[in-house]
């Protein structure tokens, strides 16, 4: 297991910048002959020109996309495709395949292209060709979507892909540390992840390339396509950078390749190698020209509009091709590739192979593997859930806790995290292990290994979701992923969020301290808005329970919904328990009655909401109303706006009952914005200013969240309804 | 310009995770007596004793807070409060001040204990002592607040503050290339960075680091508290980089202080050395042991929890102090800060002497300096937007740099920036220059100065953010920073959105691609929930403009909110202009009707509500439903729902109508969750999926967002209210 030494040519001090990009011919060659490539360099010529001609008439045809990157990567795809990947065209999800992420994603066509030319059956010439095209059904978007033949998750914002990838890398070193046996390695993928200059200056990557060198993922390389050109100009306009040593400093390995537009052989080796890594996950710096060949070569030009007619028939011209023929594949080039789905095919053979005999060899572990390979978690893991919980005032990050715990202690596919909140979030279980680099022993004492299921994600809440997405996307259902912090640095994580919920992976997020009942932190950490931006995300399911029983709600319904991520949104304060009202099965409707004014379908006044941390305001607000001002008041809870709105129209009428009149008064620390929709009135946060550090049960007061000024303000509304002050369309915030 | 020799101690191999911090006897000094240390060394024994014992009362008092960080940085605050920054405690907002941000803003007792020890007014000890308590007027809330005496941006999320100074340090240099004068250098602060171990991990900070060693932003010094302890344990949990090579390697110098704990000396030095930086900024990594001296010294439990009674009582003992006395500040450690008032003065009496002999020399600068520092704007800012605009079909991003272009190119308060999307957004103007280090000419040929006003923040969203609310919080008014990148990519920066809105900083957003009309780019760029989340944030305006004459009053709206922040957000593609019925100074009402029915008051059958990039569509619907239908429809365009908030009951009833029954419908590709205030049913997206990779038109067809589709699902709805299957608290979303 010694380290692999570094062969980064470009020196150390970032001449990654200062060499001459345009003229790639004066390049040398850092990395000579490997042995894998048998075929002559002719045949690499024709498909590199082939390749990029294509590309160019790509974006041409409908004079628009992405051509400069996937022209200037060319090479690299030869050698990826060609050479080093582990993959079956004809089986494109088979388990052990090695997994490619585009992380820079505006180059898709680079991915569609190889896609094509290696013979992904649905990636026809005709469907290549719906680039940019108006066919709703087209295989090939702007970026690569998972839902399609050959792509592992879905990129576009940029950097992502990169936390995308090291999650992938996480899942693989897992299940290969879990299930693996000697001689039966029944994990054995590697990651390859495609970066652009914009990638690495982006946060979440810069945050995952940390936590990749802490864990020493060596099973991973990120591959720099370094064409120094953005949208703006050269990079050097904002980034000057050493790049090569600070990819040293977080602890890979570093490769530099020169001459990345040809030299096919130096990037295979260079590959080959990184696969090889023993301690590191592998950066190759990959020296490269944007748009290479066209009259925009190495300029910004080059990134984001295609070349016009004259330029690509330019291009054509020198390559020695015809101006008047598109989309020209010949036949040698598809020859060259033709190889690749035999060889897929026998790679998931052997797989299989292997996969029987061990199968025979350890048939518990085999069934439980395959069990997991099919997304199945156990039959009883429902039961694992308390049927009871202690009778008092408990904070809902706690009933989380008590939920869950014997799920994740007892189900192995739940892989667990934290962005260091691990005394706050409680989402350890006795005897939990830490996923770490074997050996690794902390100065605090912890050891861990690829074993363990509790991810330290460091203070790192964008890696941590985009992490965890490229977790659940390895084989979706192997790994549940939760992660967890406070629900304000959700805001953090919440690009990574959406591309779970846009993917539909299944990622539970525990998000604790969810409202100003979190107190002395103050304004910058509570919430107010946030759970606007999650209750309007779609395929997203932000559930705030109101005590343990619904929190074992919550959870259940996480769990349940295999497509869909959760935030499970629970109090640092501890709340009452609502015994025998509140109801976990209920929850899965988002919304529910639990306590009516008289008998169904009687006359009431009014209904109260209440929601999570502060449902008990609402049910002691109205037994003030019932005894003091002999008001019929019904309490609804309503922990999830999205699972209420897929509810029937009767059941939502009949749970609201605002079609017989009855106005609703919803109440939640935070700003109305959402609630408009179920309620008439809204005890809530003003929107001309944030929180305020007090301690937990100030602050309610200081907002008027205690329970006389709850009180008074419901009264004042209904007195105002009374009069007619109230007319139809009148929303009002109770401030 | 030679550039300091770094003096890093540590070596190159992150020997900063292997040595012993809690040992810090052994460690040796790495920097010697500086001169500027008058005082002998047993003052700063009892101080930091003092300053020690006195966090861990005020976390002791009411058993919460962060002691830990605090105690173990009280050497580095000794050293910044009382030998190097510069600063006047009685004119606290005195202009030319160095600037200290604490991005550990958990940390905060460390600098509100240093403000009362130095004498700003208004940190009285009995105000020290409200950290914690039920006082609802307490200046030392859990994180550092901008709006108190002494602190210069909120913090609190970790990692931002590194931005916000980073922000304030190109505040200084810009502000210096604009203002000073050979032998009047009437702009030469420093800004001083804490930073601990989490910050450094956090994706914005990553961010901004790299930024500022781009810019050789030389006036900027990160100090690192590194005490290598997090919530969850050591450092080495998650993170095992050499954070000085990584530094380096951004273009830092690097110095590392062995001894952080009592070595004042030491750190005095580093920091003098930091402030004559002259090429590059510094990162001064200082070794501390977190809550010395306590039982949990350099243990995770010291970080968020008070000690308990019996350890403080303990380290009073071993201190040499009184068990039972609290909060004990001798006159000794008083008279140690004694001189910091008067010191104060007689900095601010030089910067008006120098202030008063510049202007004498420089009227016209000076005269416009002072404008900036009041804030203010040229008078007649306003009429530098244009009357008229081309009628013709026109993005409004396009209007947005008709609009704004003529204000940034005249009024120099502005400094633009962009997240490398330059050629979309349109920011630029005729003449601009860019903000670079002095002497640097890009591969793409482009040279700039700190005298440029247009920032390439690099594909760095979130950053670009947080680093303008520097900007902006250097002295409120004098820097108005917009940002500009797709809206999409809003998510990354929302965050620090979120703190300029907490701060009241005006930072202006300009936001492009905001619709499904944004196209080929596909769902991972198409933004249907991100509004939510800004129509929900408090102190904030979004605004669609609907053609060019809107966006000149969303503009002017932006401009004139001194204390808010915005987000403009505009279409990629064109929209037609609605000549004649737009109204730029409505757009401050938030909504306005651009098509009565009737004559005001009379009977209508229906409401249209119109937003940005599809308000044509709605007039276009109305025109059809009253053709061919016989509706009598109005239209209201609705480009902010907060500014419309702020009108009175009576405007807001007057432009809806619904109190007469009229029912609102919305038209807006975004997922309905806050229309439902203003509307009775909404042409909307579906909270069941993402958007669609299609050209423009086509995804607006797809999404049955073309005329015929829309006119067709309002007549399906009013037929529904006509045959009473819409009752009372129906709101529909017609999809």
């Amino acid at each position: 297991m010694a380290p692999i030494s570094t062969r980064d040519l470009a020196g150390e001090h970032g001449d990654n910048n200062s060499c001459n990009r345009l003229d790639h011919k004066q390049m040398s060659k850092s990395v000579t002959t490997p042995a894998v490539i048998a075929r002559p360099s002719k045949d690499h010529d024709l498909v590199l020109k082939t390749f990029r001609l294509l590309i160019a008439d790509l974006c041409q045809q409908f004079k628009g996309g992405h051509p400069g990157g996937a022209i200037g990567m060319a090479a690299i795809g030869v050698a990826l495709w060609k050479y080093v990947m582990v993959y079956s065209p004809t089986e494109s999800t088979f388990f052990n395949r090695d997994r490619f992420v585009l992380s820079n994603g505006h180059t898709c066509l680079f991915q569609y292209a190889f896609l094509h030319l290696t013979g992904y059956p649905s990636m026809t010439l005709e469907q290549l060709k719906s680039y940019h095209s108006k066919r709703s059904d087209a295989l090939c978007p702007g970026h690569p979507e998972i839902e399609h033949e050959g792509i592992e998750v879905t990129t576009g914002p940029l950097g992502q892909g990169v936390a995308n990838s090291v999650g992938l890398a996480i899942a693989s070193k897992h299940l290969a540390a879990t299930y693996n046996q000697p001689s039966h390695q029944v994990v054995s993928n590697h990651i390859w992840c495609m970066v652009g200059d914009a990638c690495l200056q982006e946060g979440v990557a810069l945050e995952a390339i940390s936590l990749a060198g802490h864990l020493r993922l060596d099973n991973l390389t990120i591959i720099y396509d370094n064409n120094q050109v953005t949208c703006d100009g050269t990079v050097d306009l904002t980034n000057t950078e050493d790049v090569n040593a600070k990819m040293r400093a977080c602890g890979w390995d570093v490769y530099t390749v020169e001459d990345g537009c040809f030299d096919i052989e130096g990037i295979v080796t260079v590959l080959n190698q990184a696969r090889s890594a023993a301690t590191k996950p592998t950066f190759v710096n990959v020296h490269t020209v944007i748009g290479l060949g066209s009259a925009v070569a190495g300029n910004a030009k080059a990134h984001g509009v295609a070349f016009g007619e004259s330029d690509v028939a330019n291009m054509k011209r020198e390559a020695g091709f015809n101006p008047d023929e598109y989309f020209v594949i010949s036949d040698a080039v598809y020859d060259f590739f033709s190889d690749r789905i035999s060889n897929g095919r026998r790679v998931v053979d052997e797989w299989h192979n292997l996969l029987e005999s061990y199968e025979h060899q350890y048939p518990d572990l085999a069934n439980e593997f395959a069990k997991r390979r099919e997304g199945q978690l156990p039959a009883d893991w429902e039961s694992l859930i308390p049927e009871d919980f202690p009778n008092k005032a408990t904070a809902t990050r706690a009933s989380s806790g008590l939920v869950f715990n014997p799920i994740a202690q007892k189900v192995k596919s739940f892989m667990v995290g934290t962005a260091d909140l691990t005394p706050s979030v409680n989402m350890t279980w006795e005897g939990k292990d830490d996923f770490q680099f074997p050996g690794l022993k902390t100065d605090c004492g912890i050891n861990g290994s690829y074993k363990g299921r509790y991810v330290h994600y460091g203070v790192r809440e964008h890696a941590m979701a985009a992490v965890s997405n490229g977790m659940a996307a390895y084989s979706p259902g192997t790994i549940v992923p939760v992660t967890s912090t406070f629900f304000m640095f959700y805001l953090y994580a919440a690009p990574a969020v959406r591309m779970g919920a846009l993917q539909r992976l299944q990622v539970i997020h525990a998000a604790t301290h969810d409202s100003i009942g979190m107190g002395e932190d103050g304004p910058t950490h509570q919430p107010l808005e946030l759970a606007a931006l999650y209750r309007a995300m779609p395929n997203l399911l932000y559930i705030r329970p109101g005590d343990s029983e619904e929190t074992a709600g919550a959870w259940t319904a996480a769990v349940k919904a295999k497509h869909t991520p959760s935030i499970i949104s629970t109090s640092r304060h501890a709340v009452p328990q609502i015994t025998g009202k509140t109801n976990r099965k209920a929850v899965e409707r988002g919304a529910y009655v639990i306590e009516e004014s008289l008998s169904e379908g009687g006359k009431a006044d009014l209904t109260l909401i209440g929601v999570g941390a502060e449902l008990s305001l609402a049910v002691d607000a109205a037994a003030i109303l019932r005894q003091d001002h002999s008001l019929r008041v019904r309490v609804v809870s309503f922990p999830c706006q999205r699972l209420f709105d897929k509810q029937s129209r009767d059941y939502r009428r009949s749970t609201l009952r605002r079609h017989q009149g009855i106005p609703a008064i919803a109440i939640e620390p935070y700003v109305a914005l959402g609630w408009e929709r179920y309620a008439d009135a809204m005890v809530c946060m003003s929107t001309d200013r944030f929180g305020h550090s007090l301690p937990g049960p100030q602050a309610y007061e200081y907002f008027g969240f205690d329970l006389n000024t709850v009180v008074q303000k419901i009264l004042e509304y209904m007195e105002r309804r009374h009069r007619g002050l109230v007319l139809a369309g009148d929303f009002e915030e109770l401030l």
